[in-house]
């Protein structure tokens, strides 16, 4: 944990002030405080924010770093698309440790310090993917904190032998237990659920799975996920990825389900897809429940977007949730920061004393100018280490 | 009408090649054009595509150049942000020639070629606005080719002396009629509609209707915009901008309605939005309407964001069709060029023999690598007159 003074950095929209991180956490916001030997980095006034936070990405699955891949599947069908991406792997041999720690620096340059990455687990592939992120996990444990969930990305109840995998990643240290459309894809959601709340028991750790799965048949299978939820009282340990469900327009079906997701402390990551319906900012804060925003996958199989820049991220957000004012774009920004660490439970990151030492520089006249415009970042700080400056990680990607 | 050789170029994916432009149209594509007298750019092997085309924007509303809006009314009201408009523009004293300057010279530096731009006509501002646009069109005719349409922004029936104004714009220059949600702004379809059509009959203009109407009520005022130009035999003379009703879910509600769009050659312009429905590209490829898309307003008091960047939308177009493969993520990009400058009724822009010589290169690997990380422009060629180099624009903006 390491000790370092910003000066002269714009705190959000407020007057030009001082960041002092001592030990790793924000120790005092201030004007002029005493450097007393600690290392000290101008601001040259550009806009502080808190470390950005991807709450969902797989950092296993892009091809950055290779030659453009060319996209012959498109996206009309989810099992198409899973086939389609192990085969590639199969075939391109893609090392999943080099594109994570490609993926991960990358996104770090943008102004990430904390990081929720799926990892595919399947009988083909089997532990490698994991090995692999848990490897750049350690390696950069000083840049940005990994955190990984066991992904079943090819289906568990349909492949034999997944389960047992999961087993192993999770006692391996894989941190949380993934799942994936146990209708959709799985078509088994008893099997599907009772198997991953089962690993989640055994290992004593949380869940966060992947739900695509649209209107009525999502809302099917999210109360089968609450029902698990309520019956091994995991107040706070289940977070629903994408939930598009959450966004159909039928208010007298989302407002119960959206009181009992806030009943058991349920989080939700979100993309902000435009091509699909998505649980709303806004509906979400109403009822309190903890929203936190990622990535997803960028330049991989499944398509050619996304860089990794989580400040992109939250205009995205701000734009698939119509928020105009100055203050709903700021909280958009904080879907992709402190709310998405707390969505992970993980502290808040925040410009206060007392929160983690994870600190942007970033261009800029104001904080939503900066964000509408993804500005340019100066200078990125995780736990008061240096690990990014002017869009250059210091540890260079391989 | 200049000429240019361009040396060197990517065509689109293909091997690099020269471009011959002739008296403002392309001549020839080929290896080892003979230069004989021809001003030379060197592409240097960057990719080449087609002028980019802004099919909708307002180039009187971007507060470009001022210091940072604050936006407290957001996005709950169109009323409200009308209202707000008209009461900021008053207050600020904002210029629309030079905000008009701007806002195209941004785009431009981006590799639009073609824009056509709404501009507010109303009891407030009168003509003025429309005389700045007009003003900025005529300086700026080498550089890009700018289109009005007359646009009653704070309503029509609802404001007595606005079909007089729209009278005298369209007397005075404005190419196009423009009107805004018949029902859900003016709250008299019939008057409303009657008076934009008459208009278009008397100046023997054409139409572009920004209808924001959803679901049955938009589907409702498409019919009676069909009604007349059906009556008025207004085939390819009609198009309607944004078209939210048509991103409506009900198959049979729409497919009536596309065909009858078709049959009547009516052009839909979009933005592609994330928090609205939309009409889709391969909903309205099936159907053979001509599709063009926009940026809209950039950074005004409706909102903060966009930067008047058309490789931009493309991927906004392509992310919000769920387009993945390459070849669909082209199209895209097609609907922000050639597309859209088809459904503007101009010739269409394309790397071939005899289309105009508007030809932008892109940094890139591959197109698609090119649009979807809007990758930094380094030459914008428009009728053989260089517009642009290296994201700066040679006429500086005032």
């Amino acid at each position: 944990m390491t000790s370092l003074l910003i000066r002269n950095a714009r705190i959000g929209d407020d007057a030009p002030a001082d960041i002092l991180i001592r030990d790793g956490k924000i120790a005092e916001i201030a004007r002029d405080i005493a450097a007393d030997g600690v290392p000290v980095e101008n601001a040259d006034g550009h806009i502080a924010i808190a470390g950005l936070v991807d709450a969902h990405t797989h950092l296993d699955k892009s091809l950055l770093g290779w030659p453009w891949y060319k996209n012959d599947v498109g996206g009309a069908s989810l099992m198409a698309m899973i086939e389609n991406e192990r085969a590639m792997k199969k075939k391109l041999g893609i090392d999943p440790h080099v594109q994570s720690m490609r993926h991960a620096l990358k996104s770090v340059a943008f102004g990430a310090t904390l990081i929720r990455s799926h990892v595919d687990i399947d009988t083909e592939g089997g532990l490698r993917a994991l090995e692999g992120v848990m490897q750049t996990a350690e390696k950069l444990a000083d840049v940005v904190e990994i955190e990984t969930v066991a992904f079943p990305q090819s289906g568990l109840m349909i492949r034999e032998g997944t389960v047992e995998l999961m087993d192993q990643a999770l006692a391996m240290g894989a941190d949380l237990v993934g799942g994936l459309d146990p209708c959709g894809v799985d078509r088994d959601p008893k099997g599907h659920l009772d198997a991953i709340f089962a690993l989640a028991e055994k290992h004593g750790k949380g869940i966060d799975i992947h739900l695509h799965e649209r209107g009525e048949l999502g809302l099917f299978s999210m109360e089968m996920i609450l029902d698990r939820a309520e019956a091994l009282a995991m107040k706070g340990l289940v977070t629903i990825s994408h939930a598009f469900c959450l966004g159909m327009p039928d208010y007298h079906r989302t407002e119960p389900m959206l009181a009992r997701l806030a009943a058991m402390d349920v989080r939700i990551m979100t993309t902000a897809p435009s091509s699909s319906p998505a649980p709303l900012v806004k509906q979400l804060d109403a009822h309190g429940i903890k929203l936190g925003a990622g990535n997803d996958g960028i330049q991989d199989t499944w398509g050619p977007y996304g860089n990794g820049d989580m400040l992109e991220r939250a205009k995205i957000v701000g734009q698939r949730n119509n928020l105009r004012m100055d203050s709903e774009v700021k909280r958009a920004l904080d879907v992709c920061s402190g709310g998405g660490a707390e969505a992970m439970a993980k502290p808040r990151r925040a410009l206060e004393a007392g929160a983690p030492g994870d600190v942007v520089l970033v261009e800029g006249e104001t904080v939503v100018q900066a964000v509408v415009s993804h500005a340019p970042r100066r200078l990125v700080v995780k736990g008061g280490h240096v690990t990014a400056r002017d869009g250059k990680t210091l540890v260079e990607a391989p």
